[in-house]
């Protein structure tokens, strides 16, 4: 089957499919087009259309910040429900429907049949496995897992996963795509559950829910904690490198001669805490004082006012060195 | 006791002792000089000053770009190796001798006799107990720690414990004080080994330690997709609010109400791992070559200027939403 696939230069790429009206699918849709492309989006229902369209403009808000490609335009965007006309003269489909392993194995076993099969077809989930989710698909060897950040026209990580049945080819020209995009690919050296950042997400999740739970922190202490102490390092840097500077002259190396016994200490916890109703109001209720009863949508333009911001600081600094 | 501790009004303070000449010392030092403090700084020998001072300067340029204060400069810094002398005007002392108990507890012996009751004695101490810390001070009402997050010129948090002998008054002085001058104290409800930070800290970091450790991800892998992905959020938002804000319409409830369940799945490894020489290499190895063999002062100024970039980037964004 590997003969049959036979994708055409990333750069060559024009026109591409998104999948999904929520939030991730509609980021995908604003940054191909900041980027250039043409956008076809298919939606479940017209109905979902004037949605999909604000959070696509809201998402430009903070593209033309950053800076548009040339030729891109809102105007290049095309809704339809019609999966056949929306995948049929596609060169590249990000799917981004709901997060569940039935509808998305639906899909696939559509689009295996639907969408050429030079197309590389990436699918967003955060949760799922590419091998599941490809397991009704005639035409598997192109169908990759393309797990974006949130927003996803503003954090450039794509973390990159293939299934059992997905051609290394496919991965190699997803690789290559992306980074023609502008976005930042990561491809897993194995399939582990929650791929690398959102474990690493997970794993200060759980320790801040501890928190929370023993009266320890409140949420807004975690969040000003973190904000202003190592999240800005962590954003430069990432928690290895920050740990080798904080090494001084002698680095990781030091740290670990140095420290490594620590590790050994119950400085976390080790199991998930029980999610009581307790626990869960503690964490509603601080965000929401935390949001000072802002809604959703003031408190997602703020964050893109800062995540545009970061990235432009972050544009001039030398960091990864080279 | 407590009538005979009455600190000066935290906006009176005008000369304050630092004591250590590592980067944890003289990063203090540097920072309430920007702020137009006069420091001393106390050094065990005279032959560490040369060094004391490349540090200062060092931290000075990042200081300046994010603006001095009125009067402040280099020129208001005196350095002694006398510790009666440099603690006996002092308003305020931050110190940050080495990491070693035994250490703290002699020179707190020392401050508790050499410095006037009224003044306040914080401790850097990263990972060491207050209570410990105080066990031979004659006058440990007013010995509290304060624990900076390094580089201490460049980010704002500090985390405020007490110990047992510690009186109320030395805390509440202390949160003033610090913000008055400028940083985000952070007053800890119970003394937890690794305060709040760090224990966060931990939890990524042995998360990492995993990862590495069964060739998931490399050092560099893991740091890429922390600053493409969700690095910024925590500089911006914390860890809290970005799930919040993630849940959409719905906030936290949502999140928590539909992917609580999720919280047992193994996505995080629960104990640490058994430091090996060959895990110890992989992350040694890795940190060395994504620093790409720059030595510690490079990857330090790079460090500063992506801090500083961060910082001014961040002045005027909206958040924490009020």
């Amino acid at each position: 089957m590997t003969s049959t696939f036979k994708p055409i230069n990333p750069n060559d790429v024009k026109a591409v499919t998104c999948l999904g009206a929520g939030p991730i699918g509609a980021g995908w849709a604003a940054y191909f087009l900041a980027h250039g492309y043409t956008v076809t989006s298919y939606i479940h229902s017209l109905d979902e259309e004037p949605a999909l369209r604000l959070l696509i403009e809201n998402a430009w808000i903070s593209l033309k910040q950053l800076g548009l490609s040339e030729g891109a335009s809102l105007d290049n965007l095309t809704c339809t429900n019609n999966l056949k006309e929306a995948v049929s003269t596609a060169d590249f489909i990000q799917e981004s429907v709901p997060e569940n392993i039935d509808l998305k194995q639906g899909v696939y076993a559509q689009l295996g049949d639907l969408a050429p099969t030079n197309v590389v077809i990436a699918s967003s989930t955060s949760g799922l496995s590419m091998t599941d989710i490809q397991a009704h698909c005639a035409t598997p060897l192109r169908t990759v897992v393309g797990h974006p950040f949130n927003p996803p026209y503003l954090l450039p990580l794509v973390e990159i996963v293939k299934g059992d049945q997905t051609a290394p080819e496919a991965v190699e020209w997803l690789v290559e795509f992306y980074k023609i995009a502008g976005k930042a690919p990561l491809v897993l050296r194995k399939e582990i559950p929650g791929f690398i950042a959102t474990r690493l997400q997970e794993a200060i999740w759980r320790e801040a829910l501890h928190m929370v739970d023993n009266d320890e922190a409140t949420v807004e202490e975690i969040d000003f904690a973190i904000t202003n102490g190592p999240g800005p390092r962590w954003a430069l840097m990432g928690p290895c490198l920050t740990f080798h500077n904080g090494g001084g002259e002698g680095g990781m190396a030091y740290n670990l001669d140095q420290f490594g016994p620590a590790l050994k200490l119950p400085w976390t916890r080790l199991e998930a805490p029980e999610l009581t109703k307790s626990l869960r109001n503690k964490m509603v209720d601080g965000c929401i004082r935390e949001a000072s009863d802002n809604d959703y949508i003031t408190l997602s333009r703020a964050r893109d006012e800062g995540l545009v911001a970061i990235q432009n600081a972050l544009k001039n600094c030398k960091l990864p060195l080279t």
